[in-house]
């Protein structure tokens, strides 16, 4: 069988562990398997460069920034190879470029366009482990080296996979999977042996951590069985895979609550309500190249003539967006901009809500039982969010959680459809 | 005009060195050349890498090595753009593989085939200044990343001029340039402002470490002249060039003395007296990959019907040559091996000594002087060396030196020709 591993930074922080992720690469080989390695960088070796890059220089082109970073991942292949050849074994490290993975020309924040894996290919018909640097790549265009964004080296794994036609896709890390909820949160949270592309996409999207967006993306699309675990255990983790191909599969009607801390709110209070101007304002948001996430319109409190417009992104791109706005306010002749960081997301994801009404109601009784205002609300066919004050985020995620039966010690464990 | 630069890893070690590096390219780009760097790793970065690599695997193997050295000169490459970036100037950095380095696929020792400069001259019209990763190239068979051994940036340098049809190549270090012999052993050594590509070849061979012997080498072939120079001034160091084209150029006699304590002496006692069994010695000598440099054989003395072999070597070799000679030692029949370390070699260099003959009596008439004993001698068309006990290299490169009138204050220089 074909496989691809992909280990993370914390797996191969110092020569030991990178020791013992190449025992268990080898004992992957030695069951017979072709196995194909996907590496980031060893432990801290990424920001070390970055603060190296900064005492250079304040603002780096990305272009040499990326020539840098890819050292990282370079330099941690060419290691796990050593190691993996020191017990025995047969490895060969390659670069993303060496291993065709073709990019768009995005220096930091690039996209995979093609892979072209001749090479991967060969050394593994002699035999060989192949070792793979994760997180990079080189433009079709320009042919320099790019990355594909911090974290990618998940997206690295699964399109290697795809491109390889290969079984499955291994995401080793520090954690034995996903979960119904953040454990941290929530003590009875439960492993999720297996998880659909559709639900883990909307828990990705909604602040799940285990696994990069479009890592998620890539899978679902090529169709690549992804099982998420520990490189610490050997205990079986999370497979994320199409669940529609499982005939007769009974669903359960939420897969899991997913929270994130990392959004502000933007309300624009007091715009006219002229046709257009909502367009005016996004347009200059859209033109800062910021991501909006909900939006919500109500009747100005002060003026039944006016509208407030909020809005959540990303906190990174806050002061950015609020420059944007500051700068049309005089134009479209809003009143003020209000900015709030103090807010949390919290999500309830499955695709059984799909054929059953009725979760939003329990879902918002749950919030409302717990004493829990809503600020903002937005929904898709398959999950439900909801905008609560920070301070409020971690009970908001623990109602939803024993609301939907999800606990696992606690009332029956509730799934759309007849149970199994 | 458009010129080669390289600077070694001592000039490079710190944010602080690379800014300083900066200002002097940038300075070399603003008086209007189109300027080339070959950069080395920073400070200790190879040694650092060599050592992460020790601990995960004593053996490692050659490809893998190569993946991880040169993640070395890639991230100095980067961060010196970034610091040409950040005083205003444009530059872009390029692996050893990316400026079209190709090599034989010898892993950490492979030599240069061709260069393919095409992105270099492309950056270069583009008004770009050039970074190009030292020490490293691309095998033509394999397409493996390689190193081309230890030092081997002022090669990569010069074959760039060659390829890029550069005015000259500037190898900057943190000495002056190349002296009539080491200052730290002979006070009034004197920097040769000129020197030929055979001479300096010679001395290159013979222990000056200012240039890499291949680099010389290449120089020569492609007649590229190489500036070696500090770079902690803008003092004028040593042009090596082309003498013969100087018309009228009157030669000193001597033009330097090069001194040599890391080879070690072979001498194998009471080799039968049959045709071909110094053949089969040295055959076994070469079976072990080893280099001899010099060649003595005498009656031996203890057995007229028997001869002394004696033979110089890099110490780094000395216990393998012992190993492949006493397993022949039964069957060829010698008496005994005799392994000396305690050995220097001091050579004198000239092209001027061609035509002018009583080099050698007058430099064996200094040694007789000073009480040096002569081991073992060995001459070229332009030079001579002999071999000395290590304890007295010191004196007899001073010897040389006066014999030779090198020295700054002293005799009147002594110059073949009708002297200048």
């Amino acid at each position: 069988m074909r496989v691809v591993q992909k280990f993370g930074g914390s797996s191969v922080a110092d020569a030991e562990s990178i020791k013992r992720v190449a025992g268990r690469i080898v004992a992957t080989r030695s069951a017979g398997n072709e196995v194909v390695v996907v590496i980031s960088a060893m432990g801290d070796t990424t920001d070390e460069l970055l603060d190296l890059a900064q005492q250079v220089s304040p603002n780096p082109r990305p272009r040499e920034l990326d020539m840098l970073l890819t050292a990282g991942e370079r330099m941690s292949a060419a290691l796990l190879a050593m190691a993996i050849n020191d017990l025995g074994a047969d490895a060969r490290s390659f670069t993303g470029s060496q291993a065709g993975v073709i990019t768009t020309g995005t220096h930091g924040d690039a996209r995979i366009i093609d892979i072209t894996p001749g090479r991967i290919v060969s050394a593994l018909s002699e035999g060989d482990i192949v070792i793979v640097a994760g997180f990079q790549g080189v433009s079709q265009t320009t042919k320099d080296v790019t990355t594909l964004g911090r974290g990618a080296s998940d997206t690295t794994a699964v399109a290697l996979a795809a491109a390889l036609d290969a079984a499955y896709c291994e995401i080793y890390s520090d954690v034995d999977g996903v979960f119904t909820a953040d454990p941290r949160i929530v003590p009875g949270a439960r492993r999720i042996p297996e998880i659909g592309y559709e639900d883990m996409l909307e828990l990705a999207a909604n602040g799940a951590k285990i696994l990069h967006l479009r890592c998620v993306e890539y899978a679902r699309r090529e169709n690549v069985p992804v099982h998420v675990r520990s490189s610490f255990s050997d205990r079986p983790g999370t497979w994320v895979k199409d669940m529609n191909e499982e005939d007769g599969m009974e669903q359960p009607l939420i897969t899991g609550i997913a929270h994130d801390r990392s959004e502000a709110k933007i309300t624009i209070v007091g715009v006219p309500d002229r046709v257009g101007e909502a367009a005016d304002i996004f347009t200059a948001v859209a033109d800062a190249d910021i991501n909006i996430d909900m939006i919500v319109q109500n009747v100005s409190s002060g003026d039944a003539h006016a509208t407030d417009i909020s809005f959540t992104l990303a906190q990174s791109d806050g002061a950015k967006a609020i420059a944007a706005l500051e700068a049309v306010k005089a134009r479209i002749g809003f009143t003020d901009v209000v900015y709030n960081d103090q807010v949390g997301k919290v999500s309830v994801v499955g695709v059984g809500m799909r054929s059953h009404p009725g979760v939003t109601a329990r879902f918002f009784r749950a919030l409302a039982e717990a004493g829990i205002n809503i600020g903002m609300i937005s929904t898709s066919e398959i999950r439900i969010s909801v905008v609560v004050d920070i301070a409020e985020v971690d009970a908001a995620v623990r109602a939803g959680h024993t609301a939907f039966g999800l606990d696992a010690e606690g009332e029956a464990v509730v799934y759309a459809g007849t149970g199994r």
